[in-house]
């Protein structure tokens, strides 16, 4: 039993890594092919419009070249807002212990490096606890609904996960759509920047292309803008966690244990992912085919 | 039961977020102290630094403030090397799916933003069932190891969670070590910015500020170092995970079940923690006090 287990073992192993292989593979192409096109224009434009600029200026390749080096690589000059006040320190704090690590702000001492991995050490953990538990209550509270609408319907006041499921969908849903439209509108993006801002937000990957807060907002003072991005990125992380909650529990069980298989609805992983395809469609339509 | 099981997870919650709180703005405080002088000093530094740039090149503060603009709005002036080539496409694609997301590399245009967000939605949990279950594989040959070991001393050849953090812990120092010392080399960082690197990357942080292969190398051909690269990113987080799941059991079953309370071995944890202070204090040792 133990040798036929661990060659199981091995062999999902391989076809996992069969798998991400190829779906490395087949994305890079895809980004290169796309993004590498319009990076070919951009740089054509860019050229013409750099001579214009050493004309203006009258300065030699060599000088603008030596410019560009010296300007990229000091982020200091022609800084005039201090990055480091404590309204973006506990932005940045927040982006740590998340693990989003926009990268906006990032310590530059030797001490503040130090302190980042230790303070990311003990963080993470406590960050992910928090918002697990809020994940769970919100469960919770959506077996509470389904329970009492079961009751008052005359019928067994039980909750299946695919019910869950659907809640938990329909709360992701709701919750990106309105946090696209929210920041799209304070920060003047259109609404697929928005959308893409909170999806690599809450996925934690935090390219740092897009970031709130980063501007002197006009529709927000600055701590209540800092206090609505938080609880947007914890209530988020919750939300997404309560519903990846159910995928975790879903694939732990088929890898670990064959007893508590029956348990599981197989409904509820494709009703989810149902949900999803709908959810990637209808915001396809919003972004790609209405006007920004 | 029921209901005190309720209260007590909104009890835990609310300990939690109290914690989570005092936390953020704790960090918030030291980072704003630590990191604010550090930039004030550079601030004044590159003040003289810029009037000297400015008549150098005989440019008004005006003319100045327009250039940096300008140059700062726009990453493709001055640039000759194409970003978006397969190669770097594969390393973005790899900070995708890990959730590291470092940013060098985004999409900007809109069709790469919406791949890239169904390319995540689907990238990202085939990436975590592939490193969990190397992650599974590298705790499995521990459990062998320690039973083979225990059967030749004579011993009962049972596995207790303590000694399989123990040897967790071990990997996870060495690995971390090792990852350092490497991209000091290959990048000519000192240790600590290695270190850092390696902490920042298998975090999945990603600032984003110290990132491997993004210079023309002269110890590796390109594609080996990519190789590397990838490698090291999802071993690094198949033995991060593997310690972590450890982690993840305990605290799963202390917030949920009280059954399978007595199983757990306590001191594992305890032991876990002790050595991670450790590893921090050998590193903290090796960075601040040895010479780069
Ligand atoms: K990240
Ligand atoms: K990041």
């Amino acid at each position: 039993m133990m040798v036929v287990s661990v060659k199981r073992q091995y062999l999902r192993t391989l076809i996992l890594l069969a798998i991400f292989v190829a779906y490395l593979l087949g994305g890079s192409a895809i980004f290169h092919a796309i993004e590498s096109k319009d990076e070919e224009e951009n740089i054509n434009k860019t050229k013409v419009f750099t001579q214009e600029l050493q004309q203006q200026f009258n300065l030699s390749d060599e000088e603008f070249a030596y410019l560009v080096t010296t300007i990229r690589s000091n982020p200091y000059i022609g800084k005039m807002d201090r990055k480091w006040n404590f309204t973006q320190a506990l932005f940045f704090s927040t982006t740590v212990v998340t693990t989003i690590g926009y990268g906006v702000l990032a310590p530059s001492t030797e001490a503040g490096k130090g302190i980042c991995i230790i303070y990311a050490l003990f963080g993470i953990p406590i960050t992910i606890l928090l918002y697990q538990s809020v994940g769970d209550i919100i469960n919770a509270f959506f077996a509470y609904l389904i329970r009492s609408f079961k009751k008052t319907m005359g019928k067994v006041p039980r909750v299946r996960n695919l019910e869950l499921g659907i809640f938990d969908g329909l709360l992701t849903m709701t919750f990106f759509s309105g946090g696209a439209a929210t920041f799209a509108f304070l920060e003047s993006w259109s609404y697929l920047d928005g959308f893409y801002y909170c999806f690599i937000t809450l996925s934690t990957i935090g390219f740092g292309d897009y970031v709130a807060l980063q501007k002197h907002n006009h529709h927000m003072n600055h701590s209540a803008y800092l206090g609505l991005c938080i609880i947007f990125i914890m209530l988020g992380l919750a939300v997404v966690s309560s519903g990846l909650n159910l995928f975790i529990r879903f694939t732990m069980e088929i890898t670990t244990t064959d007893q508590t298989k029956k348990e599981i609805d197989k409904t509820a992983l494709k009703m989810i992912t149902l949900l999803t395809m709908t959810n990637i469609i209808i915001h396809a339509c919003i972004c790609y085919n209405l006007p920004p």
